[in-house]
């Protein structure tokens, strides 16, 4: 049915890639010390053929059988995205909420009809771009309010439709993959340079839809500051935003559909600014003894103008968890880059800034510089491109590992640090009666503050590993709600992050948001239960 | 009642202020010159006792008695803004939709009770800052649909509330003037350098609602990026945004109230992104023998990621209707400014991309570097400031002068100039049967597109004013919708843009703008016939 590799439904990637056990041995070394094991024994993955679905609700009538499927590998695929808790059910073989049907429309024609096709049958509609959502937003979990449920995935429509390389811009189609994207810009000599961790498994429309956070830690960061205009079609028509560089018309139409995470409707393609291919490359890792000269360093950068392309702050765990260092310092990689001009004055300045704040170079640091794949920062990111794949063969092992991210302004920075390292520390201390990792990076830098992105690992117990997982996530989500930070600054809300979220938006705009569903999805049929309670 | 002084009802600023009948001497040698006549008279002003208003439609409670007015010069003064129709009813006499009592709410409560009373008593609501809208924001022309009116002048909320001197930002009532605002910030070392045309006569929270554009001509050009939370009161309960350098959580909350222009509810504070005060300048004047190379050099500059604070395109006419030259080149005023680091490189590689497309520097120029108060930038910049003052004098000699903004990308600017231009300066001769001017400089520049700002400029025929500049303005508008730019890149849409408004924006959205707006102002009380058609 589609055209692509098949996907892992119990896990990050295509059948066949990622980690082999043996890969493992060196990461299970590490976390037998760490938490005072003999060893770990790894859980086998569930195989399709003896995991049971209950019987479609929902037949596929003759107008939709091109793009309707009820085959069992893909309604597997399409019952989870990447949250711990879902890899969690997986791995137990439970996919109780699996859809009824799996779509994969191939124009804006087969998603009006798929649409139209729901709210005729009470079916709820998931949108579905690479599934890397890690808080519940792709999961077809609408209880007994809907007689099916159907998982539209955007994968056909996946062309770059037009590149315009006068004003640097492109017409894309919401459901092409990072790779598939960059793949069809190079030619041009343009690039989104827009490189989220889940980038290889995840899709413009996605990106769009969860107002995700891009390549650039300062300045334009997050995939909302590169879009021109949104096409979208929801379930009282299809909505379209004229082209333009900026405007000051009205409340922005594209910023309501920014981050409306499949609500409103199905995000069909996008204009989006696109960059020239960088030629003129400055980088370096700078070590801190303190974590704490490493953040006013990084406070001093963010707001002198300089606008790093990276300025990524490692706390003393997090570069020893990485491979970046040895966990006896706090590591800035910073990143200047340009296809236009030399960057050295630039950086000049960034490293002065660093310095100033008790900033070292080792050797090693002067030597990768300019060179991004080398040294501390080349391991850094050679540990986050990997990431993704690490999560099933941790799982599978008993290792609860997670991540979480928020931000807050630089005034409350430490105390809010602080709050929230603890509170995730305490709790899976507590919950797993053994030791915790708990580690921190800034993914983007504002002026007036840091967007932390903070790791927390614990040995579970199996059986018992969700509730020790929901016990520390909530612990850590109370924490940054009680501290004013963002329950997500670019995970999304999901359904996993509700509770949060209502805590943070005012009951207006809840009110306001929920006004504006009910006039473009007056069924209530657009992904139930994100951002807004069931309507129904 | 207001503890401000006197604003005129008649035109720009205070009593008092302005220019006299003098001064306007070279500016009717000028004109006389283009449209071939011998001279000028001048109208009179309007006196506030020649003027006769309906009673007041609305008694004024015990409990509103300390905020609220039937004060005859304040019922004047908030009837309109600072649109060129409303100039010329206001030169009439013609003060029909004068409000029906003003009020000047002291806190959040205040708003609230007034909202609540307006709601009660089946009265529009129109918020009013500096009453500086050139789009009819602020005119209570509400028709026969609510019994009364009521303007709420924010001007009692003026305060800094806060400063944090950390992450650089402040937290400030919505009424504070600019000139107030920066006064307040000054000690901290602080600035908001946000410096519409308007800034002496605006408010913070007219800003925020009409998504103003500010001074930084690229990067952060909106009010809107230096927005870190937005407290509003609607009718149906206070929103407040958890204050965030960044989110992702949803779509925007802030971007709803951003652009909202009254039509939600008064935004009564924000916290607002600051900067130290610059400390290090560069600016230049770079002139163009054609016009479409100085259009060149500005798409290389925005594209070159420098991120100049000024990078402003005059064309031959507009240089020479602001004096900034003699109008036989274009000229580029090119600024850069950093309270952290000398901007020599950003500059140096800013010019050869200027030269590059065949600037040239004469030696007045070389000589104002560094200096923005001197040469052409300088002769620019003081245009710039007094333009307000000027439309009261011109109006009351019967020419025509107006201002419009758009933006588009620039793949199409050529064509998109060339037709806004001509379908403007053919509509001028066509009303005037004289000669029109037409200029046009950037406002703000995107790496996709600039935001072009036309002037328009004719002799009038006293008693056909507005029909002659209603005709212009829609030649005007027609062009800039038929060739895809917005209907206003920081103006805003009030009443005038309406038409054009609901061509660029999709029906979906209107539907969901409704929806929200039904949601927070049940009754529709607040500001009615603003961004959607009165729901009444």
């Amino acid at each position: 049915m589609t055209a692509k590799p098949r996907r892992k439904f119990w896990g990050w990637g295509h059948v066949g890639q990622g980690y082999t056990d043996a890969d493992m041995l060196p990461f299970e070394a590490e976390f037998a010390e760490a938490f005072g094991t003999d060893g770990f024994s790894a859980d086998p993955f569930p195989k399709a053929e003896n995991i049971t679905l209950a019987a479609p609700r929902l037949a596929i009538p003759d107008s939709l059988k091109d793009v309707c499927t009820h085959d069992h590998w893909e309604r597997l695929v399409h019952t989870y995205g990447q949250s711990f808790h879902e890899q969690v059910r997986r791995m137990a073989g439970d996919f109780a909420g699996a859809p009824d049907v799996v779509a994969f429309p191939r124009n804006e024609q087969d998603v009006a009809d798929l649409l139209d096709w729901c709210a005729r049958n009470d079916a709820a509609a998931i949108p579905f771009g690479g599934g890397s959502s890690v808080v519940g937003g792709v999961h077809p979990d609408v209880g007994d309010r809907f007689k099916a449920t159907v998982s539209i995935d955007m994968a056909r429509m996946d062309q770059v439709l037009e590149v315009d390389p006068v004003s640097l811009a492109a017409r894309i189609q919401a459901g092409v993959y990072g790779p598939h994207l960059e793949a069809q810009l190079k030619p041009h000599g343009l690039t989104m340079r827009y490189y989220p961790q889940s980038f290889e498994f995840s899709t413009l429309g996605g990106w769009l839809a969860t107002r995700g956070g891009g390549h650039f830690a300062t300045g334009w960061t997050h995939i909302d500051d590169q879009t021109e205009s949104i096409r979208a079609v929801t379930p009282a028509g299809t909505h379209d935003s004229f082209r333009l560089p900026g405007s000051g018309a009205g409340p922005s139409q594209d910023r309501l559909f920014l981050g409306s995470e499949g609500s409103l409707g199905i995000i069909t393609e996008a204009w989006m600014k696109l960059v020239k291919r960088p030629t003129f490359r400055n980088n370096a890792a700078v070590h801190f003894q303190s974590y704490w000269d490493g953040v006013q360093a990084v406070r001093a950068i963010s707001q002198s103008g300089l606008n790093p392309a990276n300025v990524r702050l490692l706390d003393h765990n997090e570069c020893k968890y990485s491979g970046t260092g040895d966990g006896s310092t706090a590591v800035l990689i910073l990143g200047f880059e340009s296809a236009d001009h030399p960057m050295d004055a630039w950086m000049a300045r960034a490293m002065e800034c660093a310095l100033d704040h008790k900033g070292f170079l080792p050797d090693e640091s002067k030597a990768a510089q300019d060179d991004p794949r080398a040294g501390a920062a080349g391991r850094w990111r050679e540990a986050f491109i990997k990431g993704g794949y690490l999560r099933e063969m941790l799982t599978a092992r008993g290792i609860i590992k997670e991540t979480f991210e928020t931000s807050t302004t630089w005034d409350r920075f430490e105390s809010f640090y602080t709050a929230v390292h603890d509170a995730t520390r305490e709790a899976v201390e507590r919950e797993t009666g053994k030791g915790a990792a708990v580690a921190c990076r800034f993914t983007h830098v504002y002026p007036d503050g840091p967007a932390p992105y903070f790791t927390f690992i614990g040995q579970g117990q199996r059986g018992r590993m969700r509730e020790q997982y929901d016990a520390v996530k909530n612990a850590a989500s109370d924490a940054i709600i009680k501290h004013h930070g963002t329950i997500t600054h670019h995970h999304a809300v999901g359904r996993d992050h509700m509770p949060w979220y209502e805590q943070q938006r005012s009951a207006v705009f809840a009110g306001a948001l929920a006004g504006a569903k009910k006039a473009v999805d007056p069924a209530g049929i657009m992904n139930p239960g994100v951002l807004l309670p069931p309507q129904r």
